[in-house]
């Protein structure tokens, strides 16, 4: 028998509490997740930062790639009898599925915003380069790894087979979802997947939902608006991910800095530093090394790298207010020169963080990021786009709501001399 | 307001998925919770290798230690009006309950075993150390930190307090049990922790149930039995386990063989290889410091410690089978022999290990390590001792059970020429 | 000590499946529940003929009712240390949540609808009349039944007792959502109602939200629009009362027709059907009655009574298409002669059912049946009105959704002559 | 197509909150449904009087039945690849799922006891009799009817398919475990039943489980043991049932007597009471029947009757003691005594009711009701019966554990005066 069609000669499972069992029959998956590079992601968190607020949120994108994995088993399931399905896609989704989330590296929304990396990059590399879980590609087809690497990039000719794993209702955000509210706790996140997956059906290119699912399909849009501001956008976590961030920054600056000697060199992150990463070098940096580094670094001579580290590690953060840049940015700029007189080198001690969310949105051709709909099938065979239907998704469809912070170390500022003119200028404006 | 009374100006809640929310009013436990001491729960893992068998089990100890405070809380509310019970003992509960964990180090089975350490020892050392523990708890009182460390110690005159931490129906055990089912998915470990709550009184120096509560603690009892063997015992994990140990042995062994050369010297083990640990080198070692050098020594020189390390961080486990070395201990001095002519060395190679329970026991006086019994209380006043009522806790009750597995490494063996008699001898054993 | 204050020697608890237990400590409470009337409502199903469409629905309004007490027994509980709150009023508020829907009939909708009932009146009618429910209420003070029935009636001088039972988030509906949602089996309707009763403040005469809850709330609105949709207006059940109200309204006119005999005399009707219901006949019509009455009506004379009833039992219901009578007007005559035409009574054979919800609104004075808005409450003390926070709120706020549905039997009409113009024509319009 | 074959065009699902979903898509069971016999199980309740002690227990036993055939479903489902299945058994064995509580009356357990019936010979009589249920079954093939009779029976030919719907793991225990807790609420009766759906195997005339299943199967039978001594036997429940037993008894004593009128006559029962009970008789009375009768009786002249039924509408129980017969039979006829010496007739208000389960049991041959015991399957193919393998199953196996209570009316007893010797008398003896 061909590797593409090996079963194993009995079915495997994994116990995972949002699923309750994860089913494994085929040898190439279970040969996949045996990786180095596929185990490599329980040393990565799947919400980095977020569980020094909801402590239970330390689950690891191995988890999570598990997960989708299984959803999309399930609907590939239920397509069997599809007369629009072809079957012989199945095992490049359950690949793609399973991979998609390959080539997060820690915290990853910190890492891609201060050294401009693009996990999705590195998921391809991983799959395309030489590694494990290439070798158990190409003994599927030599043109298998980059067939995987196509559906994760979205380019791939069956567009229904990319829609499974990136689309506004796909098994990426249904597994997240639930598995994110399981393990924070919050009673968000939660909706009837059983019954969108019974309702889901492929149409040509895209995955449509027969119309009877509508409520269910509302359901899992609130559920996904719910999340992003009661948990992901979660300013104690963001506050966290500032403080990460000023780390990386720090230790960069001090590394190209000549006259700095570091205690600890900075070994597994100069090629960051140098922005000349290769795979090798990114698949050794895991959420473990980093946390390494900065529990060190908080003895390192360097004072800022040295107390930001120990924010991190001991959970010290900033506080915030919220703070529109665009309405006081001459506060903003009256702040930082106080805080540059008050010795708090506003560099590393202050910064606006604004997060935004798009809960649903309809196609818009042209725009930068354009985002498939998500369209009901009627009985007689008519689609209509989802917020054409539900008030509520029209409420929320295609509005950005944002929100920014201003993140500021307040025992620094508390620790200032009563007499300091700067600390009454920052406490002033603090205030509002 | 003296500071053992300081109540918060607002009640604030940790998301829980267990309890829901855990509540504090408290200041000084508040302030706990905030020490680095407490904080560096978070990168200890509260079911050390597990995750590799589970993999939700990522929960770590600080989520346990507040799931313990949050019970002990609760049963102190319902204390209120109880006339048996003392007010004045509630802090000191309160703050033996949130750290009674706290000298856990990373994998703490494993540690203590090759290191002959004790976690309850350090626990025992921070509170009362120079720490930010004991700053918070000093500022109660100046014995109040010998008062919280006592509790912990079951040393304290209060055996009521005590029994609280530590009984067979104790605030740990309710929390571990629950908490562990959640995280790993598994249905057992579900009781009925509010009916136990409300039927639990304190009598003189023990935790009493109340009579009509006995089907709630028989219930609690059987899941203690099932996570015993399905999750805590479970043989991959514990294939994870000796690995680990044997990492450690080898590690130690070539530290103090003179001439072998670390790439990557074990700093942070040093101490623990000396057997001379202070508590400052105690709590600098975590779970993601043992990771970095687990890493790291994935490239060491000494192919032994290399491989070893591989196995570990790529969860490439050893394979076991059962094999009850009392009755089999000829056959397995010949493996180790055949183990060593096949130039696999059975001291890192090979091991036997062994479980055992023991799900429920009432009194021996004289016994090592004796146990209270739980007591039901009947409305005549009259004491009952569990097992004397309930026949399925009689027939575990004191009855220890054991499970022997010997672990090996099944693709070294696979491995070795076809035309070995080592290999012969090796696999004809293991069919046994 | 006065009944007013008498405590039960033990707390009692009933078990729940929604909020696990319910407590009981008042003596006047526990009485209240072992009244005739209230245990009445045992024979009451909480969702009438929703348990046609959701088997799991067979819930009992008694359900319901102790429900409403434990949520406003745990909000009094909060209440305790708030200033604003008197604690005098907390027996009225347990007892008004305990009786809130005492007067509650079989099928209360289809009932009220057909008999011009209000069951708020019937509820007033018990409190007040000569019932044990009276006469344990006068124990506690002459006047405390008119006070009970002040605040279920909404008249009650303390505004803020009347909120906790009716008001856009109050405990009757916390109670119901989760409880269907629960019954039914469906996943919506769940929200975190411990989070919300934790940020309810009693503020002057209404009941506030910090406005930290504001999530939580919205979801609350969320869960309630789904229930409605979902659950609430389902047409299956909307098809069974449709048949329902058919039965009585047949009944009705055989009862008043003088040459009818019924086989079995509606003695339980009569009064109904005369309109002249005193409360102890109202009481002595629960749902076991009615059925009795429709499984021997099964076989009476007279086909239309018999077949209806016949579907109602065995639950044949009539099927149904959109069909909103505003724009089909003319077909509905045509369609309505068709079926006179063919012999099938349109009277009782053909209904347009509109169901429509409004899913919050906020204050619109001088509007029939004002609604109070839901307020937060900022830390400065400033008090805004839910929608105007809330996207997704303000999106539904204040509009009404109407759905509409055409009620016939199509075995009916399939069983006419192929031949029949009338069924060709009946057809046609059906088809759209 | 064959009716047999019959697919429906899409398939229909009942939402469940136990199973969350339960499929059809064989019309013949579609067919069955709609049927008015099984429709009329809506309106028995699965659990009799329990929901008198446990308020959500109102479920039917229309649900369990769907509930059974769902799992049934799903093991098929599961059995598609083993070459020991028999595919061509698939249908009568949803069938004899659907319907294997078809001939379950009100009240079952007390109808039965009073009146010599047994309501597995009324299943039969339904499937076989002329019934709409017949007329769906014959459809399939004329002997169909009575296949589907001899499963439920136990005397069909193929073993395996009788060990699916009654051996001591069956679909039946399966669905009534989980779903009883999960109406009552209580904690016990959960058990991972997906994983024993997936550890079953067809082995020639029986289902075993594999050896790697024991601890699921363990489970199962301790919340079975749980949940017969919590909820089935609880002693609220048992005063209901005695009360019934009563008020039946008394009713056909008043029927039998020549000399009693009633108001309301019997006319539902009289076939009962004169133990000549046709099938068309039988389906006539269901709960609501039942209660109809109770609850005008509540008014009937004779004191007795009137009284009983006002206990059992009103839920003003009897009280209980502990009272074994054996060891207080002398005791047990002086209260006999002193009950007619104070007018209060014992025949009517005093009962020992004695419950007694025998959670698990292995073969014993010859023994009246021979249980089949569960077998685990061993990799190498060898079978051991289960209590051999685990210690707690061993401890409860074979072992009836009965509990007796003495019921009486308290209150009567109360309202004796004070001086007589009586009331004395019997207060002594309850006193024990």
């Amino acid at each position: 028998m061909p590797y593409r069609d090996e079963q194993l000669t009995e079915e495997k499972v994994f116990k995972d509490p949002v699923h309750r069992y994860i089913h494994v029959r085929d040898r190439v998956i279970w040969d996949l997740v045996g990786t180095a590079e596929f185990q490599r992601l329980r040393r990565v968190k799947q919400l980095g930062t977020t569980n020094l607020t909801f402590h239970g949120a330390e689950h690891s994108r191995f988890n999570h790639s598990l997960g989708v994995y299984e959803i999309v088993r399930r609907i590939l399931e239920n397509f069997r009898d599809q007369p629009e399905w072809d079957p012989s896609e199945r095992l490049v989704c359950l690949c793609a599925a399973l991979l998609h989330d390959l080539g997060h590296g820690p915290f990853s929304h910190s890492f891609e915003k201060v050294f401009d990396l693009d996990h999705e990059e590195f998921t391809r590399a991983i799959i395309l380069g030489d590694t494990e879980v290439n070798a158990v590609l190409r003994r599927v087809d030599e043109g298998f790894p980059q067939d995987v690497a196509d559906v994760i990039n979205k380019t791939y000719a069956n567009k229904l087979v990319v829609s499974l794993i990136s689309s506004q209702i796909d098994a990426d955000r249904m597994d997240y979802l639930q598995r994110d509210a399981y393990f924070t706790g919050v009673s968000y996140g939660y909706f009837d997947m059983e019954r969108i997956l019974r309702v889901m059906r492929p149409l040509e290119d895209q995955l449509v939902i027969k119309e009877s699912g509508m409520h269910a399909v509302e359901d899992y849009i609130m559920s996904r608006y719910q999340m992003y501001w009661q948990v992901y956008f979660h300013p104690v976590t963001r506050s966290a991910e500032v403080i990460l961030t000023k780390i990386l920054h720090r230790a960069m600056h001090l590394y190209h800095s000549e006259k700095y000697q570091f205690s600890l060199k900075p070994l597994h992150f100069e090629s960051f530093f140098n922005k000349e990463i290769s795979v090798e070098d990114y698949l050794k940096l895991d959420e473990n090394i980093v946390y390494y580094y900065f529990q060190i670094w908080q003895e390192e001579e360097d004072e800022i790298l040295a107390n930001l580290c120990r924010r991190f590690v001991n959970r010290d953060l900033f506080k915030y207010i919220e703070f529109d840049p665009g309405n006081r940015y001459r506060e903003l700029i009256e702040l930082k020169e106080a805080f540059a007189e008050a010795g708090i080198d506003p560099t590393y001690y202050l910064e606006v963080d604004s997060s935004s969310d798009l809960p649903y949105d309809f196609y818009r051709p042209g725009e930068e990021e354009e985002r498939l709909p998500i369209h009901l099938l009627f009985p007689n065979g008519e689609l209509k786009e989802l917020s054409r239907l539900s008030d509520i998704v029209e409420a929320i469809s295609g509005k950005k709501r944002t929100d920014h912070k201003l993140y500021f170390p307040k025992d620094l500022i508390e620790q200032l001399p009563e007499e300091s003119q700067a600390k009454k200028r920052i406490l002033e404006i603090l205030r509002g």
